[in-house]
């Protein structure tokens, strides 16, 4: 596989890249989140998912409350370095809802 | 399986909602996408993925040009309903170097 440094990565006007978020197990897609550079640095430090969060604008240790962390297996950046895929083992179910993924709502087009 | 509708969408402020899009037969994630109200309601319709083009800044009917269009077997909104799962069948591969997935480049840490 290639590799691509972080250094290289497109980061937003407010300094964030989208990742995604995947179960390296079952192949389940988790959710979706934002990382800065801060927080990218701190998930491969730790080995554990970090983001920022944008509602309450601060750095962001997944599973810090909740118990349920992300193990990070491997990170990937796309073709256009400006997403980000991170295959994890989680501790625990990743949606604060209890559900096992952020994902469990099916969407329904509706235009009346 | 809880429904949500279009109508409760939460598009950013330039009107877009980011879409990640997964292989429904070999789970593998694909690529990340972003879709306004217009793409999203034209792959409801046509049962294919469209999503805007930040770069070229136009509708963007994903395999249009290269025969690989991604036929959608179901959307999913996250918690917060300002991220879009879309599972499909791609025709073809994804990404425009010719690899299966978009995420082709392992992302390695550089602080020096």
């Amino acid at each position: 596989m290639e590799t691509v440094s972080t250094k290289s990565l497109k980061f937003d006007a407010n300094g964030l890249i989208p990742a995604i978020v995947q179960d390296a197990e079952t192949a389940q897609v988790l959710m979706l989140a934002y990382m800065n550079v801060e927080s990218l640095l701190l998930t491969f430090e730790t080995g554990e998912t970090h983001f920022w969060s944008r509602s309450r604008k601060e750095l962001w240790h997944k599973g810090a409350t909740s118990g349920n962390v992300q193990h990070v297996v491997d990170l990937r950046a796309d073709c256009d370095a400006d997403a980000l895929l991170i295959r994890v083992i989680p501790a625990g179910p990743a949606c604060h809802t209890g559900n096992q993924t952020c994902f469990h709502q099916s969407l329904e087009s509706q235009t009346a």
